[in-house]
């Protein structure tokens, strides 16, 4: 039990770090600093830097579960449970579950500074993301050409804009504009 | 004249470095790999990290302005230049100009990872885009509450998100989606 609960506060101090610096960032170094644990206690737990970012990206699907999809997840299917999911997911950006904000939104920007294990799992990650949209605008979509697939990936990559302007850019003017696409994307639905 | 010569290798290898791993990553040593030139034949020059970023910024932008400014300055002004200028952006991305695609959006992400006066210079360039393409579209904008600089940071936020779509998660398919949203956002003015 008392192992579960250091595991959990290592990663939750991981998946906080990575969430301002990235995963690439993210040393046994850095982490001993910001848990104020010792270098070999940490060596222990995971190994290696990649095991560590990856159990780091898992621990912080758990909280993205958390606060964005299950909220989702209670609403009927269909359009209103992908406006939910996008709005938790604005939310969880703005109230700092993370100190970076979106820990996703942030690490998926690292692209070939990661390696291919750490950038599949995010990628798998997000295509769950992509999935769950689609399928809930599929009924509204169908008519249309590509479904609910263009529809999805145009408010997904909308959000990791939104979260790149407030945390990366710090530019608030800038991110309001991108909410407000948001916004009107949504209003096109029924 | 060799001193520049050779000052421009390093600059070009360091840009090319940064677009894919970002500028948190771009160190002396692995600078001294790519280029084949000695760890102190590198020190030399740059002297420290911080330098040899701002350097390689101030380089990238001289790039960036190539491709992408001066092909939107030929223009007439007004929205057929801000067109020209988001066009060439995406050129440049799909071109790799730079082997990650855009310097600028590949950078503009590290957020924290980066010192305050690095993140000082990203944020100014970026302001010039937005500046830039705010004053092409003042005049068809005129009647909208917040002039051009809504529509300005609208197209930008999603030129930036297409190169995350197409060199950081490496998906065709989303970035044709956010490409198809930038065509519907130009094909609403004039």
């Amino acid at each position: 039990m008392e192992i579960a609960d250091s595991r959990k506060k290592i990663l939750a101090a991981a998946a906080d770090y990575a969430s301002l610096h990235g995963l690439n960032d993210l040393t046994i170094g850095k982490l001993a600093k910001s848990t104020g644990m010792s270098k070999a206690g940490l060596h222990g737990p995971f190994g290696s830097k990649e095991a560590l970012q990856i159990e780091t990206i898992r621990y912080a699907m758990g909280v993205f579960s958390e606060h964005v999809i299950q909220p989702a997840r209670k609403k009927p299917s269909g359009t209103g449970r992908a406006r939910t999911f996008c709005e938790s997911w604005i939310q969880y950006v703005d109230g700092k579950v993370f100190p970076g904000g979106c820990f996703f939104g942030r690490v998926s920007m690292e692209g070939d500074s990661l390696s291919d294990t750490v950038n599949g799992e995010i990628r798998r990650l997000f295509n769950l993301f992509r999935r769950f949209m689609t399928a809930e605008l599929s009924e509204e979509r169908k008519g249309s050409k590509s479904g609910g697939a263009e529809f999805a990936d145009q408010v997904i990559a909308l959000v990791v804009s939104y979260n790149w302007a407030m945390h990366s850019l710090k530019n608030r003017e800038l991110a309001s504009h991108v909410r407000k696409l948001i916004r009107e994307k949504f209003a096109t639905l029924k």
